[in-house]
């Protein structure tokens, strides 16, 4: 018995949910779990389900092709551990915490490697038996600095997720087109509030009475990606914004933590700039 | 086209969602929204669809009927102002919220009686062209009153939902049980934590930082009928009891308002002391 | 024995505390409660305190002024029923709530009268006793709406604060001059997000997971005024904007009634655009 | 210049603050922060300040002493890394992440030693540096086992707290008398919900909307000392125990760290049962 993960979305017709439980029911499929959505402004389909039967991965795909429309995304999944690369520039806190959660058992993921533009976070990645690539920026331009961060991602067999564990630079868009919806980013602030430079501060100015963190993908525009995960915690007039900042960590360790969960998990579907998440 | 709400559960076994799906789609319904769910602890499946076609009710019944297990709970629902009781005492925040919420439009649902053991709340009540039977207790033993207010709730025609907006007496099971998951109390803690009398002075003792409220539908134990809905919110040292209480207004209003929503769009089922909500 | 509200600010300087509570100290007032803040970026003191004692108000203040510098903000409050002045357009749920909250005797304020630029709240406002005036802005320009509305507030002898529930005009700089740090307005979005209108539509559009409210006082600048609360929900892409726009109700209510609470508990200082709150 | 944290206790009377501040400005101290806080209750007087001066640390004790009363309780305290040991079992998240934390700088501390009753965790924490001691308790009895630990602990010079970082065992009233208020436990639920075993397993057979966590002192009653800090997040019937218990593992975490942290900055009172926090 095998278990997959099977994505569906296309344009919503009548008969979608049959058509597919069709496909299971008579390949002898269980459903473990089932989830739909219908966004019916733009009359787009949605579907996730985790099933349990005999048929090849190969197999079950072409049946599925064959009830559902041509423009169909269809992706079954076999279940197994994600490859990740992790991007961080000097702090440790969102890093440390992945290391921990991975260590933990609690990612279902491989750390395939630590790439940094400083060498600061060494001494903590190889704590835990992880590569670590330091790739200097100095004196590079953007691109150059890319060019040799890129090459070096292309050594890696495959590569399904890069995490953005507050890695301090802004992504070119050649670089953001190569790993479309595959790089995940945490921003520390309720975005779309404080886009840019040092949301604490901003936030800390504007004097506001809550802050967060947003998780989401990267895309070409700075701090536009979709959004995966948000959080906040109440502050007040008591907190300077290296508190408010201190006291972020933590949403933005849980958020990523969260985000990552779900991508791992195949639960993230990416649609007009959003996500549907089951 | 006649919109419905379908709501099944029964024992689960292979093919249920093909052989439900399948009934719509040779019908010629559209699924508007449609979510499932397996107990796979009991071995349990739920499913509610929103659906829309020609088929008369009795018609789409059947239908499902005859390809469902013969166990099977098969409610086909169209989708109408539910009629709703409510009981109350003396506290007016919770009632003056229902009322607001009606008044305005948000809630589906026709408020046929406010019932309460005092006087109090009629002024409140009858400024909003809402009948007021005042039913005391006086002198009564526990069922004799109850009896006062069966006869009352008897007269109405049809009853969907028992709201106790702060209604202080316990009911008898002779009561409850003429109601069965049709009663639903505002519970002035987050349950289990401080069940019975004065929950915010056992919180206030108890010194902890967060309280809260809860939602559920009464049975025959105290505060232990099936959960609806819970939040909470923080509080600290600097609270005396009154002031929690005061600050658990908020979250009794939410709290009760979200749970009527729930009832009256019915998207809730009630299975082992508990909810399946969608 | 008389309760007052003592609400100090002043640049900082060593032994403020000390020269305050002698002055309490030795004229034989008993400190119930007592909040001291300094902004030590701005050089900034802040200190709330409520005494109790036999000095006449008058007093009170003159022996403060005597050791305190000559620029400090000193109030002596003595609490009473704060007088407020609400202005709506058409949507009834916050208004109502704060009705209903007035009602229950749980605003320590007497509202003086309810201004709207429709006629179509009139009815739920009469219902509770209270005042209501209709004046139209059809066919009149900005100011010359706003003089009519001022003309009315000005007959009122005293007014605390303007309670902007879902008013939905923009207010003239001269109107927001001659009431500075005394209106309050609820904004529909978690500010400094989504500023301007409908940021229910804007919030669906960006696919954010939280939505929120924001009540302010109102300065020239739209939605950038000093925050007084915030509060957030949860929202996911299941939420159209409408069900977005139902479910923000909840929190709209619920933060302008806190910050309405704090205003008339004389909790508030305002300065450098934000807000200190004890 | 020298700053200490001033924390002081007593029956509350006139003249408290007044007497405090007098002795701060009559010694040139400048006060930073102060925190002041009286439960009328019980008539008590809590006062936390921050102070920067010339004195030494005896000198302000003992003037302080001349004009407080005697059962005043006053401690003056230099702010210097505190001194914690760890006590674990086999769960490595929330030990995984205080060492994290503690790597990152984010706690003023220094972690003497980690002990547990099994050797799972040994390479987790010898990754870090730090000391881990395994004293098994196998063959024994609960107080011989604490004996083990007992006489290992006052190897250590001086230590300031210990963290029971899922430490699975009950400790008894002979170690925790010890050790008063100076041990914090993390327990898996909103307390007092869920007392005891398993309190996952507990809230989902409940049938609970939300779960939580709760940091405390350990006293003679298992789960009843004084509350620290509790945090919660929303969960609903698709959650098995195990994934509440997944689920739950970030707001032990978080719930822990920020119990640790008021600990380490000196910011909390025992009273009653209960917890002052400024």
């Amino acid at each position: 018995m095998k278990t997959y993960r099977v994505l569906i979305d296309c344009q919503d017709e009548k008969g979608l949910v049959y058509k597919i439980s069709k496909v299971f029911f008579e390949n002898e499929f269980n459903i473990e779990k089932n989830d739909e959505f219908v966004d019916s402004e733009n009359n787009k389909f949605f579907m996730r389900s985790v099933v349990k039967g005999k048929l090849e991965k190969e197999e079950l795909q072409k049946k599925l092709q064959e009830v559902l429309p041509k423009d169909a995304n269809i992706k079954v999944i076999v279940p197994q551990k994600k490859k990740i690369v992790i991007m961080a520039t000097k702090e440790s806190h969102v890093l440390g915490d992945i290391l921990i959660r991975h260590f933990d058992g609690e990612l279902a993921a491989e750390i395939v490697a630590v790439i940094s533009n400083y060498d600061v976070l060494r001494p903590l990645v190889e704590k835990f038996g992880i590569d670590y690539f330091h790739v200097p920026h100095t004196d590079l331009g953007r691109s150059e600095h890319e060019e040799k961060i890129l090459a070096l991602l292309e050594m890696f067999e495959h590569i399904d997720y890069i995490v953005l564990a507050k890695y301090m630079r802004i992504l070119t868009p050649n670089f953001v087109q190569k790993y479309e919806n595959k790089i995940i980013n945490i921003h520390h602030s309720f975005l779309p509030a404080f886009i840019g430079a040092n949301p604490y501060k901003q936030a800390y100015d504007r004097g506001v009475k809550i802050i967060g963190a947003t998780a989401h993908f990267v895309n070409n525009n700075l701090d536009e990606g979709p959004i995966i995960a948000q959080d906040v915690i109440p502050v007040d007039h008591s907190f300077s914004w290296q508190q408010m900042r201190k006291a972020g960590r933590d949403v933005e360790k849980v958020v990523l933590a969260r985000a990552l969960n779900l991508a791992i998990e195949d639960r993230i579907f990416v649609y007009a700039n959003k996500t549907v998440i089951f």
